[in-house]
């Protein structure tokens, strides 16, 4: 008969994640807390700093066979559904596209794992999973597994759906934190701030006056649009939760170099900017779902911004800094009137269920 | 800026589904409801009859470059998230550990995504991830990547874990419903009924004299031995959800043949027919998660069994029954006073939020 091999009463948590004793809210950000949970409590429990867990980028890459895949999950937790440009259906498909293709990988097939709450229309469930039809047909990848799990009124939120995803990665595509360098130009697909700023506008409270859009689309055709090009991609990451902020934070700390960017060549939509004034919110830190952050050499950037400008998803692609071999593992911005300013990995997401 | 190319004017809920307009408990189990919501839902929504979906199998076979894989995904909401024999976190392991060996795949990487409600305790959490490392580890498998999300509390039950598991699948192994035929032995690994009745033992209100412990166990070891002593499986599958009932019913439609059972040489456990008999459960339709169906050919039965009971997880091996060209897709016991009744595909589980 099976029985657990740990013995809990020597489970201990770590100390620094014993300033909060139970799950607060920014655990589930894209920011120092979430950060301290993973490199406290699941990466030791899962085999530690040598595992593959450890790479700790979108997805894993890994060999199985012949084969390099790429291998990535992500839950959506989303609140509202519903959100103008998007709902949580497109969301859960785009965002493990989009986790697989940061690795250069193709994206081939989807999971999908439900966890419905009791009293959930079959309506409106059957236009999730529709519009989940139609965001694989568009990405072209194919939902080809799933199970479904009921829970108690009371004990959900309507739909949770978590989505994996596996992707085929072809030889000689390699990136990751160990090809950024100092020189290396930081790129940005397009503006920035709309997906978490769209999801807020329909929260209780909020009004907008003009409608933004949630950004949420699939990245793997830019991606294989810049490998097809020959374009010598270094890294890629979408910033999500946590936004550009987290994203350019942890590639300085995981690459150990400096990363600068200009504040006034990042892409902020003026509706985003107001939003975020009015909020007290950094437009750097708001998530986006459709949106990737690039590192590529200084000669192959204005290359790189042609070929994602000749893509609809790319059109406002743009530079918005650079890699430097100061200040190891910090991220610093040029503000508009001259300064530098230290741009923070963010301690939780400013806006929970985001995405 | 994208748009979702789906006018929810235009769904509407196929008539099957009808009868129940929102999500009812009984859509998470593992029986006719939940049948029908893949059929007329999600089936329809993810690609219809000719997607890789639509082989319905415990994982999906697909090929990635030269890679065959077994790929699954399952949602774990089980409630106790402790009870006798196991918990939440290897439950999650072991589920889709099994899937994907159900296939004859070598499962090697799994995917973890955590639903987490506000104010779980660190602790509990701590035990849960350790409890899968090592659960991890005895299947010889790794947790490469995975994601968290904090739900508010009130809108959680403390942790939903969502795993997916990719696997390979070795040259000339080829098992499915195509396989199996009239003359064909069924086999079940072991005892039956163990995991739902311990989580129900534990459930509020109910209290058993002796305790019964969950079976969750990985059965990839037992399949890679039945593999590689040549055993001709025909056919696996894991009786989780609506147990065995459901399995034998779901291969008997599949394949186009009848499958006959002989009631008395059914492994139950007399604490778990006693648990039953008092409830008024059919022990046939009680969750396992340690437990394989095999369906081998007639020649091989023996063998099989050999194999099968020379591991301490298939020590209970038996033989419970065979299948037969008569009654197409109909599941038949041959009872103890010598008639026979039909075993039916179960509406829903009998207890819900079981793993």
């Amino acid at each position: 008969m099976t029985t657990t091999p740990l013995d809990p009463q020597n489970w201990s948590c770590p100390v620094p994640l014993r300033d909060h004793p139970t799950i607060v809210m920014g655990h589930g950000g894209g920011g120092r807390l979430g950060a301290e949970l993973i490199e406290h409590l699941f990466l030791p429990a899962f085999g530690g700093t040598g595992s593959i867990l450890a790479q700790l980028g979108d997805a894993a890459v890994v060999q199985a066979g012949a084969a390099r895949l790429a291998f990535s999950t992500d839950s959506f937790v989303v609140r509202p559904r519903f959100f103008p440009g998007g709902n949580l259906g497109d969301l859960a498909i785009n965002g493990t596209v989009n986790d697989v293709a940061m690795t250069g990988a193709v994206p081939l097939f989807l999971s999908a794992g439900f966890v419905l709450e009791e009293g959930l229309a079959l309506d409106e469930l059957g236009i999730l999973a529709q519009t989940m039809g139609a965001a694989a047909r568009r990405a072209g990848v194919e939902v080809v597994t799933g199970d479904t799990k009921v829970v108690d009124a009371g004990h959900g939120d309507g739909a949770y759906i978590t989505t994996a995803g596996v992707g085929l990665i072809a030889p000689g595509v390699d990136l990751g934190p160990h090809r950024v360098q100092p020189g290396d130009v930081v790129l940005v697909s397009g503006p920035i701030g709309l997906h978490g700023i769209a999801v807020l506008s329909v929260r209780d409270g909020f009004e907008f006056g003009s409608e933004i859009l949630s950004d949420t689309a699939p990245l793997n055709g830019l991606v294989a649009a810049l490998l097809a090009a020959g374009v010598d991609v270094h890294m890629m990451r979408d910033p999500t939760r946590g936004g550009v902020a987290a994203i350019l934070n942890e590639i300085a700390a995981s690459s150990d170099t400096g990363v600068e960017i200009v504040e006034r060549s990042v892409p902020v939509p003026e509706p985003v900017s107001a939003a975020c004034s009015l909020l007290g919110l950094d437009p750097l830190e708001v998530a986006n779902e459709g949106r990737l952050v690039a590192f590529v050499g200084r000669d192959d950037a204005d290359h790189a911004l042609e070929v994602l400008r000749s893509d609809p998803l790319g059109v406002g692609a743009t530079a918005i800094g650079q890699v430097v071999a100061e200040h190891a593992g910090v991220v610093v911005a040029r503000t508009g009137i001259g300064g530098t300013r230290v741009v923070d990995l963010p301690l939780s997401e400013q806006l929970p269920r985001i995405c």
